[in-house]
């Protein structure tokens, strides 16, 4: 590697020589100085060039840099209080074009999103959109490093399938040789057959695929999906004191490595929550918001979004908190996999977690017993034979067990206070987006 | 939770009340006494249960007990150093049947690999075949602790493309609404495009797909890529330095957590190589096969498998090493993306690591330049005009970057002294598996 400088490390030199690396952010061409703002993955320092004689080819170098030309430069640091960029600048001894931009950059900060997912290359060298990713890199780290402390073991489920792992109506189907496969639309049936399998505990971060044509903010054909299950739980409960865990884990990690930036780019506040997160059950949570006068209309016994805007409303008035469980979902809206009471067959043993009034995943205690599960499908009109490979996961003995699978974009969009998928996925997919 | 005790901490506690939880490995039901070997995902503990008055009903339900069943085991933990299994059992006070399995177990220990695989949750059951995903989990987290530790930034790149990220050959196509899309074949064009936005360092453990027809053992369609991309770099050297190291990290987490049971299940003694690995560039290491008699001949400049099996054998006679660097491809044999030398434009900055004689990751630096890659690639006969969205990323300023492609499976079947992806792989996917 060369002897390369981060810039964000140059405040704890000494004053001297060193070497700076990355793409010009602003040019300023005086007559008598030339000022270079240079930003780094880390950073942005000012580079100032005197005019004078004997640096004529330093100076005839900058007047032609185009923004966004990656450059290195040799020079001296220098503390220097009255500079804003940091305190101190950088003078130019020499200066080497990696390679020169295009003059024109296609897209500016107050391009639309659409036209700016066109050239996200050049998006992501925005400070506040790299640092997303940072935070991606951060939060992630945290969760995988409570599971394997907790010896939970790391799967790569496959995401090449013969038949549909949740819905028939969302597949993609892909050509295989003589046949067709489909894509996964979460690692559910295989992180199952772990448990049978007896490896205990197990997690996954990796690519779930959903052909859903819809094009709201909050909908992508591909995103990435945080999974984890778990063997020999009593009921779901266990799963949410895992997952409310591995909240506080994320956030502490970020809020520690991160916070001031996204205080001073996205003006948020990161709230580490606290222990236990407050658990409603659903059917009370609808009284509750009826109570307090949305008219909650869909068919089904769900809450609709404002309806999921208003017990979070509800939940920060009385518990000061900005996650809540809603469990014990109603038969009626869950997969055929969930667990039910025992005392009340209408009810899973299951739950959704809502941040800040969106739902941001869903957990459940599987059913494991093969002849209740097989039961539980046929009520739901699915064709029995199809499942014959999942069902066999449970004629061979089967630990109880349940789960959550959580979409990492929705966590980052609600901890950044975005209101679209768009901006915090590296390459967004959508039903007409597939490139770059 | 329950307040379960795994097994393999069993030797740890007083003796007195325990629950364990596991399914049954084998019951020996004799006369006077029964004999349970209960196993969970932690080890095996040998349950006990005298046959004497008031106890026919754990007698009854341990006689019916077919082997695979999960059950729930209250019973008191003894010492008692006659037991041959880890000197302790457990006196049997209660025990409830989970889930039964079916009486016949459809596969044994020297069952086929294929059929293995259709049952594939009951082969994960044999200890050995467990622990090779437990060392997944230690060997992926070293590598993304070393990665975070050093400021690389995680991404998930996209796995749907609108066209080819490598060679058209082995594309699987998706039926994508009104138009197709291809799985990715690689995260190469995604790892460079964060180069151009200033991203730094990144990494990235994931799925690749390739539609290769091949039965070998050391193919597969899907498989979990290991990838790293870095910016700043002065050739492939720094590519190899990183890699190596992340090797280094691995190998020693394996050891560490896993070395005693590697040693024990698969007599293998697990080797942290010394750093730096050798290197040698490929047309010496051809000289060098052919001066130990065996003659190349393929018909381009690469070595074939006797060919690296030779070179490996050298390494190990000369420098007692298991890993080789083979450096400066030809161009000929090289993608169009690979930098060329500055004095000799027939080689490229490029490398292949090679393990006990086995090709495990290539790397290279990649040419930043545009101009230049456009060149390169007509020289290669690619469509410019289809590489245009991925050429845009060098039009704007590129920094000088490279990195490593490696198969997460061929690293585990070379650690494990395994002939064959198929052992290693959670769920294999090849031309005629995709199932369960």
């Amino acid at each position: 590697m060369t002897d390369r400088a981060l810039i964000s490390s140059l405040s704890t030199l000494e004053d001297g020589p060193v070497l700076v690396q990355g793409w010009v952010d602003t040019v300023r061409d005086q007559k008598k100085v030339q000022f270079v703002v240079l930003r780094d993955e880390s950073g942005a320092v000012q580079l100032v060039n005197p005019r004078a004689e004997g640096r004529e080819s330093i100076s005839d170098t900058i007047s032609a840099l185009a923004q966004g030309s990656f450059i290195s430069v040799r020079g001296q640091k220098k503390a220097d209080e009255r500079v804003k960029l940091g305190g101190l600048e950088v003078k130019v001894d020499e200066i080497v074009v990696e390679t020169a931009a295009l003059p024109e950059t296609p897209i500016a900060e107050d391009t639309s999103i659409d036209k700016r997912l066109d050239w996200r290359f050049l998006d992501l060298r925005i400070p506040r959109n790299a640092l997303i990713f940072r935070i991606q890199t951060t939060f992630a780290h945290a969760f995988r490093t409570y599971w394997v402390e907790n010896g939970y073991v790391e799967l790569f489920t496959p995401k090449l399938m013969a038949s549909a792992s949740e819905s028939k109506a969302e597949l993609f189907k892909v050509d295989y040789f003589e046949t067709s496969a489909y894509l996964a639309q979460s690692p559910q049936f295989f992180k199952q057959m772990a448990m049978s399998s007896g490896l205990g505990k197990i997690f996954e971060i990796g690519p779930v695929f959903r052909a859903d044509p819809s094009f709201t903010s909050r909908h992508a054909t591909e995103f990435t999906g945080i999974d984890a299950e778990v063997s020999w739980i009593e009921s779901h409960e266990d799963v949410m004191q895992m997952q409310e865990q591995l909240m506080v884990a994320g956030l502490h990690a970020v809020k520690d490595a991160h916070g001031e930036e996204i205080k001073a780019l996205f003006d948020v506040d990161i709230v580490v929550p606290s222990l236990p997160f407050p658990r409603i059950p659903l059917l009370e949570a609808r009284e509750i918001v009826e109570a307090r006068g949305h008219k909650l209309e869909r068919n089904d016994l769900d809450l609709d979004p404002e309806g999921e805007r208003q017990i979070a409303a509800h939940v920060q008035e009385t518990f000061g908190h900005e996650f809540v469980f809603l469990t014990d979902y109603p038969a009626s809206i869950r997969p055929f996999y969930h667990m039910r009471h025992e005392g009340d067959e209408s009810l899973t043993k299951s739950y959704d977690l809502i941040w800040n009034g969106v739902e941001i995943s869903t957990g459940a205690q599987r059913e494991h017993r093969v002849d209740v599960l097989e039961e539980q499908a046929k009520q739901k009109g699915m064709e029995v034979d199809e499942l014959g490979f999942y069902l066999d996961f449970f004629r061979y003995g089967a630990p109880p067990h349940g789960g959550f699978g959580m979409g990492f974009a929705r966590i980052l969009m609600l901890m950044l206070h975005q209101t679209t998928l768009r901006e915090v996925t590296y390459l967004f997919r959508g039903p007409n987006r597939l490139q770059p």
